[in-house]
């Protein structure tokens, strides 16, 4: 895979715009999101061609004419609208924000989860805690926050997640089921998605879901009227606690996007359990986005903007791994990499690894 | 003067990249700027050439490896850092972000007094008023609260407010004394910078400093070991009290970086004052920076995103103005612009506009 961060591709003049782009960044932001919020970016859309003019618009989306300008010229330098002759029309970064589901998805999950806790990214970086994550109330993660959480949040939470795994799972299934596994453990289950789509996939498999109470209390409701509901089994436990062991016997144990929630020790000691609930001939199956694993630099960008709320929200000592820092904690739990697929999913974001125990 | 914003400049590709960048704004910023200070940055530019491992960094900025790890893989996808063979190295944006007063003083902005409340910029649109402000207490503008603000947030503030007004000065100040005016109203003098440099310019001249209270309370501090200190004269008001009159009998009116903080109303009515108080044949200076006054589009770019603090923070109803929205009014107060000099300032951002009388 290409190192898309071996070159300085800026000269001196792009650099100094582009450092001006970073100290904008979070009013780039507000104005962008609000833009969408109110109206103003889909009225001018809509529009197209002739375009608007601040009063028309003002007068679309029923708001005061000062702050539809003051959002509309920021729109301009922005690069979400064009103007000529005071009438305004919409370019295609536009598009994106109003019709993109993963940077719609990306823009939620900065407002209603990330934006007020990221102020203390400086302090959760020297702290080794989720000090961001106060603005949620007095929570050690967001993990046991979450089902507390208002339902606007949790439902940006839930979409952003989609796109960084469950958008990946129909490439993993025929992977995962090549070895035909009859006993499948699913950590970290959430809602359950990946559970579903192995009932469907698979007539004779039997599934177990593993996750923290409250998650699983959102699970079960999950399969009311589901066919092969009666295959889905429920196991409580906290996996932070090193105590506590996995159930055992298990042709395949999957983690999907589950553990780029622990540090580097927790990872290899999650390991060295999943060691130990594994049948003889049982697989490891590891479900990661791994910032030096994705074809584009933007990629990457994605992933590495997601660590940060890790370290600002989520837990304060996990993040989005380089896969040599990942690969180090499977290796150093007895795993070795039978098989890596990087590049699963619409987006190209996810890999793949199978983990057998190394003989 | 370029229309900087007629043309889509982005291919659909471009454009789906920026908007993850417009999407992710707020944590490539805070990013950015923990990187500064924590000291990070700093040290991988000093070690240009080799590069410094993650793990040197860490010791050298004793700080955990972690969260420099975390840092740093972002600083990556930012455009800050560059990586070969584990090793880091700095590049040219980040060097505007270390050594750049300009970029410093914008980031400090952002983050003191900016980045709270500029989460509720939405809310400030709909309702017209400063939302973001409660961040700092119950304020009805923030010139009310400037005074009160911790000292850190104080020094963001003037520091970013030099880099829009102060600059301009030493251009402006030829152009105002070319009418050698023997009595100056300085509006809105704040620290009384431009008193002291019209003191320092012209022998003779008498300056008025008008503001509120609060600032002027500052101010008087400063002239207090300064040459012709004597010819400086304070008058304390506000001039949002519309029945609020100014002293009167001037040759020149000043008034820099000072209208944008009203609204269009306000600034008519203000500039209807100035009509009361100026001599027989005085004139008004006006120092602005106007968007669309800019050479370049990064130059609009910066003065739109400034208008979304006073939305947000400042008083919810002004901003940077375009110059023809603020040119109605100065022709609605009775004035006519007698000359406009633009491109003022090491960074050129500011116009001047002479005004005087319509006949």
């Amino acid at each position: 895979m290409k190192n898309h961060f071996e070159k300085d591709t800026r000269n001196a003049l792009q650099a100094r715009e582009h450092a001006q782009w970073i100290a904008y960044g979070p009013s780039v932001f507000q104005a962008a999101r609000a833009l969408c919020e109110t109206g103003i970016l889909a009225e001018v859309e809509r529009s197209a061609g002739a375009g608007l003019t601040l009063e028309e618009v003002a007068g679309r989306v029923a708001l005061p004419l000062y702050g539809v300008r003051v959002l509309m010229e920021a729109g301009l330098g922005i690069g979400l609208l064009l103007e000529r002759g005071h009438r305004y029309t919409s370019t295609k970064t536009a598009w994106f924000l109003l019709h993109d589901g993963m940077t719609r998805a990306h823009m939620d999950f900065m407002h209603d989860i990330s934006y007020r806790g990221m102020y203390a990214l400086e302090t959760s970086v020297r702290n080794g805690k989720p000090e961001g994550l106060k603005t949620f109330g007095d929570w050690p993660t967001i993990y046991h926050a979450l089902a507390h959480l208002p339902e606007r949040v949790r439902k940006s939470w839930f979409t952003y997640d989609h796109f960084y795994s469950d958008e990946a799972f129909p490439a993993a299934l025929p992977l995962v089921f090549a070895r035909s596994p009859r006993r499948l453990l699913d950590i970290g289950g959430n809602t359950g998605q990946w559970a579903r789509a192995c009932l469907r996939h698979d007539a004779a498999v039997e599934i177990t879901l593993f996750d923290l109470p409250g998650q699983l209390a959102t699970a079960r409701t999950q399969f009311q009227a589901v066919a092969g509901a009666e295959r889905v089994h429920f196991s409580e436990g906290n996996l932070l606690d090193a105590q506590q062991e996995l159930p055992g016997g298990f042709d395949a144990i999957w983690m999907s996007q589950f553990l780029d929630c622990f540090s580097e020790p927790q990872i290899v000691s999650i390991l060295e359990r999943c060691q130990r609930a594994l049948a003889a001939d049982g697989r490891v199956y590891i479900l990661e986005s791994f910032w030096d694993r994705q074809r584009h630099a933007l990629g990457a960008f994605c992933v590495q903007q997601l660590s940060l709320y890790f370290t600002a929200l989520a837990n304060g000592n996990s993040q989005m791994y380089r896969s040599s820092t990942f690969l180090a904690c499977v290796s150093a739990a007895g795993f070795e990499i039978e098989q890596q697929h990087d590049g699963l999913g619409a987006h190209g974001a996810s890999t793949l690894l199978v983990c057998r125990r190394r003989t």
